[in-house]
């Protein structure tokens, strides 16, 4: 009932930092996903059965630095080749902690729709994001994100980050 | 941490704003639905591919009145015959920002879903709100709504504003 | 605009108790379940054409104790026998109103996404909580909530709730 107006504050912070996350890969502005992470940030992309067996491997996407990150964009812009598709998420259900580091976890429910150019759902994917957040230079960047993919039977080639 | 006051009301009120779009749809409220806009108010409906090709065209609702929204309830009760369904919207990733002109801006993403009568889901769009807010006589009202429709191949005729 | 700060506060903390339920379905942490609830609390699924038929039958779950929810939850873990699946909950747009009697009717629109063990969507329920929630020893609790689903065609068996 007394919740300190600060936590309040950060978690809305955190809150932005989720919609420009989806906003960035529902506008196609891939270039500013990888500036949302620390420079030695992780992404992560798994799925619910093989991380709930404890087997720590068959990661869609493992990338532990920013640049791995951009690498990723460069690849999807000038080498891959791909039917476009449009996505759309939905963030819900955030949840934030405090860590005794300062940093956040923030876990949240995720809907991504995604739609083929022909104006037709094409796939609806659900999981949850388990993510470290920070603050640096003023601002909130994720130190790590972990895409935890329920729907990991995959109809589609996995394009872009999640 | 010390985002004023004002500012984390004006959010929550525009959340209460798209709750109440939402529920006048989703419970039939139909009648309700204009009165959340300017008497001079705009609603449009159009479709992604259409927006990003530059087309400034092919809406699939243009109404820039109160009064032209009323006639569409009217037509909806009265004069169209249609299968009824029920509506359930899901509006998250809500971003708020102050213009100059005392306006807000509020873009969200939204997943509706459509059930026929015997309870099946018949449909499921996702798209955008690009909302333009005001406080009009103490209350918060839509000087804009255009709903951008990602999944734009529509399997059923347009009835109720999505 | 000037909503005072423990309504702020109250909200944010209903949205607390709405993720903890939903948390506890999704990470399949079912004891905790009727935890959330007071010892008389009332858990109650229905059908919204039942519901606005004014037929006050057909429940597909009809709880007035947490006992009884406990009672659901051993038979879950002993007695059934069921085809493993995952679940995952988004609840968005939640209308807080306070009441005169000092508890607070919560109102949400939710989707389900039910996903087998091969990762596979089997199926999405839509919907809405309607929720009463109290003060109690210094926590929130669901003094009753009615689960109304729009999908009421059901492919599947009723397994966990909703």
């Amino acid at each position: 009932m007394d919740t300190p107006f600060a936590d309040i504050s950060i978690e809305q912070s955190i809150h932005n930092l989720l919609n420009e996350y989806a906003d960035c890969l529902d506008s196609e502005r891939l270039e500013d996903w990888p500036e949302l992470f620390l420079e030695n940030g992780s992404y992560f992309v798994s799925t619910r059965d093989n991380l709930e067996a404890g087997l720590d491997g068959g990661y869609w996407m493992y990338y532990t630095s920013q640049a791995m990150m951009r690498d990723r964009v460069t690849s999807l812009r000038h080498i891959n080749t791909y039917n476009k598709y449009y996505c759309r998420h939905l963030i819900t259900n955030t949840k934030v902690k405090p860590q005794d580091d300062g940093s956040f976890k923030a876990n949240s429910n995720f809907l991504l729709v995604q739609i083929g150019f022909e104006g037709k759902t094409e796939g609806i994917r659900a999981g949850e994001y388990r993510d470290t957040v920070v603050m640096f230079e003023g601002e909130l960047k994720f130190k790590e994100k972990l895409v935890v993919v329920d729907t990991f039977h995959s109809d589609t080639t996995l394009i872009k980050p999640l």
